[in-house]
């Protein structure tokens, strides 16, 4: 049933705030058969004040507090959201859509953007050896204090905590720019106003901006994504366009079948601005079924277009024989619907990252956002101890990603940790680290999900790792956290094939790895783009530790033979071509 | 079915951590019949580390975040927890106990007390004109910053926002004290640190304590009732004892049925402090039923003893002819189930504050903390316009208070605003403010329930207003926030009833009050206590404006007579005795 959502007082326009509007249509929808909400093609605005409100956990975005949503998709099966070609403009603080505990929901044919975003941009119109100067939009609603550099966000004032170099004529980060002027390289610069809306930077200043560059400006936490998905299944978004999010761009935890076609995370040409969402493009954490990513670009955003992971709690206490205290341990991943009844979990050592025993969950309950008390099947092994940690073998996801364009981000291009089938095919992928990053790791970040089956072919890599070393060895890196990686029987990760791809890179590491049982590197064809000077920082082509069943054969290297590989107590089936 | 709780690991001491234990108790009772936890008597210390969590929006309480709680009592019907004597110690910031959604809960038979409580205190050391000098303790854990003084709480540093000048013989707030060294007054002071643990406080000061009196300083937010309890039926607590909590000591909402008996708010002997709760002893907003308070005594918290009043809600849209947007105006009773199916809500007009209309409500939800989404069963009547309020007619309980003592605490005695049927009786009343005050306003607490049968007897009321005129005109005090009651048709209250208590108070100051339709001051004795000098801030024994029907006889008045009455546009049945 189409339900026309101007029937629910939905009005156009910058002054009108279209929350209560969607709020009534979707209440009204729930009694509906197979229900359809239609815009209007046009352009509203929605606000805070008067949008739903809800308390969450959201998987890798800052904790705490309740978040609006123009869009609360609640406990609902069937649902198709149709922008007809809409612009949803938000203001503030807000989550545009959340599904939450719904099923079979369609989101298509709308742009997602900010009147306001959550960053500023100045350019470059000085710099010295130990000082440069930002020019601000004549417009800039900016407040230098004794204590920093505050803009206007949702209402308040918030601090700049960071700066990034953007490279005006390809919209990249500048060459070696990564983080050097932000986070904790940020807190030894001296911020002063030399004129109207020049700020000028001096200080202990890690990295010169050229002139003419913009630098963008960060400020606020990520609180707020564009879309968040949890405990949902079977979601579809398709033609939608998110230009801006005060946080990733689009977030699933613990949810099935999530097929992304034409959802782009991208620039708007009009608007001059040089960043989208202010995290991740796509986040996905402990989800299952498959995610399918087709026909999307994501680019411009302040970290990586799409990481897939898992979650590994620690075993905190042991309360009965069957019954275990487990622990979030980073502080991002708290509160999230870790396991369930029914789930297959798996018992890790956390130094050798290796399982040794599997278990049925009988009940699982959060007591808090860092505590879950879950119930297994069985008495436990007795092996299982403080400092262990604990995976989801229930919910990991297949990954395919299809013709995919990722740039010009912040940081790494895929991160690919999940043990179901991955496959990436006739993607373009380019970032200022590696353009795939395999990793896991149970003592900082805690994302599980060793790889089984990961297929990477036919994509085009360009420029990756240009602002070597912040975000990566090589251009695939394959880094799980484990000392001595060849001191354990077994490897952590499986079955990686990397075959005929082209690489056109400026540099020549292309794959670092170890603890891999079974890599395969073959077909691909390596050029040099020329684009940016070679850094030099390793000087191996393929660099493999810890690796079993490695296969290296039948790459075309142009312009120029490449470095030689390191095999270091890495069991090579064919000789290398170098 | 008796549940020992020691069969949960729950172990005694300092050290230990029983909150764990209890929330595996409490899931262990859902599947037991007439479950009875039990505790071995003994002392319990509850941290918020492992404690269970909640997003709650708590009347009267600082808003926002999540709490934690030892006591999780969610969707339960039918649960005893019998502490048989045991001490419940907590530490930081955390709700004893949650009673969400729940019905036939009984708790019994402990103390609550906190290790470390949200406030300090020290002793006037020195005193002039201009400055005095506080001496801490020799183990308080405080910092003196440019900003203010910290102390520790929760483990983190909260600072200073108000003092109270406490007389260490019968440790109520000092004669003429008040507020008069906290909230906006204590700004203007300036406090520096003249020795070890020696705080001197200069600068615009309104009241300076004497040498030898205790000055408590407050600091943190009210987050943390002892009790909440919310959308609960039939809650009785026995022999309970409440030493000190971080905000109320039992605070409930659209709850029904609730029964205190034996519940003290007092202080500890042991414990040299002159603090119990940081705010009301109990409080009750939109509750049905009964409330029934018997043989409790609250003493020397930080605000009222009992404060039972409904809540009107602003008109802030008209959706459509049967559907309102309406809007929580006091930031501290936001997000409240103000309404549901099957209510009668009245429209108020908010300047004459009387009603005009009733409705049925069809559905309420509520869009956000700040917001509700009300249709009613029919169109509603042209005239509810904004600014107008609502109040739930239907969400309005009777309360009984016997044989209670309140004294020594900030503020007034009984708030009583509800049309239930009110009986306080045998009860002893003192407080630095107004003993009883009966009010009700639409523009800025928003505290609804104009009364309509209250009954005042055999009470024997104590000094009171011996911090005149900071919290109350007479010992009774009579205030419907109207602009010129006279102008109105009709009164706001109705049928209050003042027989046969004894007021034995230092000030002449009986009663104030006006727009009341029913009056009656008869057969009280009144003596003159003599225990404070007289302010003579206003001339009237009894003094009422805009009220009609009243009965002012049979009254003696010793030790002196009393003063004239006044009675301005009153309508007086009989002769004033003076």
């Amino acid at each position: 049933m189409r339900i026309d959502i101007s029937e629910f007082g939905l009005q156009e326009g910058q002054e009108a705030d279209a929350a209560l509007a969607v709020f009534r249509a979707l209440a009204a929808s729930r009694t509906a058969d197979n229900p359809e909400l239609v815009f209007p093609k046009g352009s509203y605005h929605f606000f805070p004040e008067r949008a739903a409100e809800g308390s969450y956990y959201i998987t890798n975005h800052d904790q705490g507090g309740t978040r609006r949503t123009a869009f609360p998709i609640l406990n609902r099966n069937g649902l198709i959201i149709d922008g007809q070609g809409s612009e949803f403009i938000f203001h503030g603080p807000m989550i545009p859509f959340i599904l939450d505990n719904s099923a079979n929901i369609t989101l298509r044919n709308f742009t997602i953007d900010w009147a306001r975003p959550m960053f500023e941009q100045g350019i470059v119109t000085a710099a010295s050896e130990t000082s440069f100067d930002i020019q601000l939009a004549a417009n800039a609603d900016y407040e230098m204090r004794s204590d920093g550099l505050y803009f206007e966000f949702g209402g308040g004032r918030l601090p700049v905590w960071g700066f990034h170099d953007i490279d005006p004529i390809n919209r990249t980060h500048a060459h070696q720019s990564g983080d050097r002027i932000s986070w904790n390289s940020f807190k030894k610069l001296k911020l002063s106003e030399a004129g109207p809306g020049l700020i000028r930077v001096t200080g202990d200043i890690r990295h010169i901006p050229r002139v003419g560059n913009r630098i963008t400006m960060r400020f606020g936490r990520r609180e707020n994504p564009g879309i968040f998905i949890k405990g949902s299944d079977k979601v579809e978004i398709g033609n939608v366009t998110l230009h801006h999010a005060p946080g990733m761009g689009l977030v699933a935890q613990r949810s099935s079948d999530i097929t992304l076609r034409g959802f782009d995370v991208r620039l708007n040409p009009d608007s001059g601005r040089m960043v989208t969402a202010t995290a991740d493009a796509t986040h996905f954490t402990n989800c299952r079924g498959t995610i399918l990513i087709e026909d999307c670009l994501f680019e411009n955003q302040l970290d990586d277009p799409c990481n897939v992971h898992g979650i590994y709690v620690r075993v905190s206490e042991r309360i009965s024989e069957d019954t275990l205290l487990v622990r979030f341990m980073h502080e991002m991943t708290v509160g999230i619907d870790f396991t369930g009844m029914g789930d297959i979990v798996r018992f890790i050592n956390n130094e050798s990252l290796l399982p040794y025993a599997e278990a049925s969950v009988r009940s699982a309950e959060l007591v808090n956002e860092e505590y879950m008390l879950i119930t297994f099947d069985q008495p436990l092994p007795s092996a299982v101890g403080e400092y262990h940690v604990i995976e989801n073998v229930t919910w990991n996801p297949d990954l395919t990603v299809r013709r995919c364009t990722v740039r010009a981000n912040r940081a790494r291009g895929f991160l690919i940790t999940t043990p179901g089938r991955v496959l990436l095919e006739h993607n373009t992928i380019s970032a200022p680290g590696a353009g795939i990053k395999i990793s896991g790791d149970a003592n900082s970040w805690y994302e599980s999900g060793a790889v089984q089956d990961v297929t990477i072919r036919y994509n085009t890599f360009l420029d990756c790792n240009y602002c070597y070393p912040d975000w990566g060895r090589a251009v695939i890196d394959i880094d799980p956290e484990i000392e001595n990686p060849e001191s354990h029987e077994e490897c952590y990760h499986r079955n990686i094939r990397i075959q005929e791809n082209v690489f056109d890179t400026f540099e020549s590491p292309l794959v670092y790895g170890h603890s891999i049982d079974g890599f395969t590197f073959t077909g691909n064809v390596v050029r040099r783009s020329g684009n940016y000077p070679m850094h030099g920082g390793r000087p191996y082509t393929i660099e493999l530790r810890a690796a079993r069943n490695t296969v290296i054969t039948g790459n075309r290297f142009e312009g120029g033979e490449p470095r030689a590989a390191l095999l270091e107590n890495a069991e090579v089936n064919l000789p290398v071509e170098s």
